[in-house]
């Protein structure tokens, strides 16, 4: 074996980067738990005519075959063609289809696992990376409570994490779909396309398309960007939009839906997550039937977001069967590696070592052994030193590892035996119980490192992965 | 979507299932931690190239190919040939190699994922698994006292599992090689490799081959059989090869390694782990260079080996540096995917919900918001009824679910609420306060539901797990 190179698009965190990322996805599920989501994991791999149906992500599937099957140039093997998932939301219609005799509705369910798309790496863009998804399906019908209840989860949990704040930004299909069909608009699917390049042209220039393209009139572009300007963080959107004078039925159910969103988020929200009516998020509004979010990082907008979801009236159908669901998807690679590499997170440790049992000599690795084995019953996660070097180099040992103790087990006399512990930041060495010695909570296992200021209660998330 | 088949090969467990599942892998990950080891996850996916390097696997390599890239038949994609993983092995070798610099060594790693192989499915053989593994390596060298470290960790994991009774039969390589050698054989590799088959040949077929084929006198082809019948639970083995009057320091070096292998993990053992010396051991020999185990599960022997591993004394090298290391693999898909089908383990319910909060009206939804999060605040894991439907509904909606509590929130003037909670398995109903009332422990999460006896430390690890 050679020299290795990394593989792009395929980051690996090292072991006390990997202890954020463990503590994040204990954090999240911890909060998903709590408002009775399940877990699930389903297989990696789907059909590929399943993944391929949405049509513009093609291109980035990991297709599979066999080695042999290719080597030989036999063709695809004889098992259907497979292909990696590309997101958590194919692979949960699936599963739903698939056990819906055995599922109990609504489901609540929670998802953390990587996907794989074969797209161009770049910051926060991987071709592996890990999402954590929380919906909730119904069968046949699934009430609009849901979606308050599914994105005040999401609301929760980020608002757990030792992030920098983070905005949830919302939107609702009907509203905007009403708005449009109110003022006459024919296309609406096509006006909305339109309207999502207000983040890369000049608002004049958007006018003119939708006067080109969806053939409306100046004075109709004019008013969809109108709506579109509105962005606010309460309900007093609801107020603004009717002062642009379009009535439809649609349009009404929209504002009440998006306003009592706005109103319970923001209930839950506290000071680490905004929460905005911003009319201008379209993305997934052609495939979205109600509600709509963006999540966006503060200081990592060129991110772009860092979670979505909405809702969706047809999540699966089997043909007699529909399947209504609500979610939302929070990107944990796109969002912990841009924050690991700047140095915002680390581990507090690369081992979860409270303890290093020194050791005298070869012949006495039996007692270390025994020391370490009584802190471990007492949930102390400890090592014995590999070699019997000098104290010295044994101190340096568990510094390097920043493991904060190291245990002397002494010979006193020839049947005393004297048992010290020395906290290698402070130098402070005491004599100690095997039997009873504890650390200080804080030590006990490794944590989270953030230049973030957290609230008290969240200084650590270490705790609450528990 | 039209109906959907499972995927063979692709075993997926319904949400109770994974509850068991998840308690197993944070039982086995705190026993793993508790003992020094970092957890590391690698990026599925590793260059052909490398993964071919055994020869013996290439038929059971997934490749992946961009979706694009074949359809256009444009032939591989511009990057490297990559494949998803066939082990945990060869992914942690390569990351040792690639981020050595940022290691600490002796370096201890677990590592819980998925691997692939294209097999023919049958049980306990998946396409996709989840295997559990923990190494020691070092660089340049690796004292033999991690040998007994690794795999006594593994026998304390695997005892802290409600598995049925689980055996680890060691045997060592040098022992083998030794005593070949001292007996005069000069094709020790194919020597092994022949008494490997005694799995599916009788005793005499058996000692034809070594003489046919390896060349040994019918005499030696004896003496090779004898030792390979030498399986006993304590260290008695050692007089019973030295009887045999073989002489060779390779021998003494194995039987002394053996030994204090085998004494050391019988000391960790208890009752629900079997620790044997069985020098028919033969799995790897041609690979490792010392220890060797392979575990078996009682009622599964069927299963073939549920774990195994062993000592490398090149696990990597760059060319230049070598790192030896010594490690365990247990099968959890293997080990838990029968146990769950054939009843032996289950999740206690299907939900994390430890309480439903019952609805009166639609109108009333905040009120029991509120209970569910206060309830929450204190770590107890909740959720609302979807609908206001009858009590009688409700309560069935949570015995679905085997949601042990019901909280009823009535008005009973005014201003006065009164708050009960049903236990709905005594029918048992109490006024309770949301402030400070808390479930039995052992209803506050879900946990495993086992056939197997465990001494009542171990009867759920679901407290182990947190």
């Amino acid at each position: 074996m050679s020299k290795i190179s990394p593989l792009s698009g395929f980051p690996e965190l090292l072991p006390a980067q990997r202890t954020v990322e463990r503590d994040v996805i204990a954090s999240l599920s911890r909060t998903f738990e709590l408002h009775g989501f399940a877990n699930i994991e389903t297989r990696v791999v789907e059909p590929i005519d399943r993944l391929a149906k949405g049509g513009e992500v093609d291109k980035e599937i990991y297709v599979l075959q066999r080695l042999q099957a290719e080597r030989h140039g036999g063709g695809p093997a004889p098992t259907a063609e497979l292909g990696l998932h590309f997101d958590l939301t194919v692979p949960f219609a699936r599963y739903v289809l698939e056990h819906a005799g055995h599922l109990e509705f609504p489901f609540r369910r929670f998802q953390i696992q990587p996907a794989w798309r074969g797209e161009r790496p770049q910051e926060g863009r991987y071709r592996q990376f890990t999402q954590a998804d929380v919906d909730i399906v119904g069968r046949d019908e699934l009430p609009f409570h849901h979606d308050v209840e599914v994105m005040s989860v999401m609301v929760d949990a980020l608002g757990r994490l030792p992030i920098p704040r983070v905005s949830f930004q919302f939107n609702n299909r009907k509203l905007i779909q009403g708005f449009y069909r109110g003022l006459g608009i024919d296309d609406v699917t096509d006006a909305i396309r339109v309207i999502d390049k207000l983040d890369k042209l000049p608002a004049d220039e958007v006018a003119a398309m939708l006067v080109e393209r969806v053939g409306t009139t100046p004075e109709q572009a004019q008013r969809c960007l109108e709506l579109a300007t509105i962005r606010v963080e309460d309900t007093s959107f609801v107020e603004r939009v009717r002062a642009l004078g379009v009535a439809d039925d649609l349009l009404d159910e929209g504002l009440a839906e998006l306003a009592e969103v706005v109103e319970a988020c923001s209930a839950v929200a506290g000071d680490r997550v905004g929460v905005e009516a911003n009319l201008r998020i379209a993305r997934g509004l052609d495939y979205y039937t109600g509600t709509v979010v963006e999540v966006f990082m503060e200081g990592y907008e060129h991110l772009k977001s860092v979670g979505g979801g909405g809702r969706y009236d047809a999540l699966a159908s089997d043909g007699r069967t529909t399947y209504p669901g609500v979610g939302v998807s929070f990107g944990v690679s796109r969002t912990l590696i841009p924050l690991i590499a700047d140095g915002v997170l680390s581990g507090s440790r690369p081992v979860p070592s409270a303890v290093l049992v020194a050791l005298n000599a070869e012949e006495d690795r039996a007692a270390s052994a025994a020391v370490a084995q009584g802190l471990r019953e007492r949930d102390i996660a400890c090592e014995v030193a590999p070699t019997p070097a000098k104290f010295g180099k044994q101190i340096r040992f568990a510094d390097r590892r920043a493991i904060p103790y190291v245990w002397f087990v002494q010979a006193d006399g020839p049947d005393e035996v004297r048992h010290q512990v020395k906290d290698i930041r402070t130098g402070e060495q005491v004599d100690a119980d095997p039997a009873t010695w504890t650390p200080p909570e804080a030590d006990l296992r490794p944590g989270i490192v953030t230049t973030i200021p957290m609230p008290s209660t969240h200084t650590s998330t270490t705790e609450e992965n528990q």
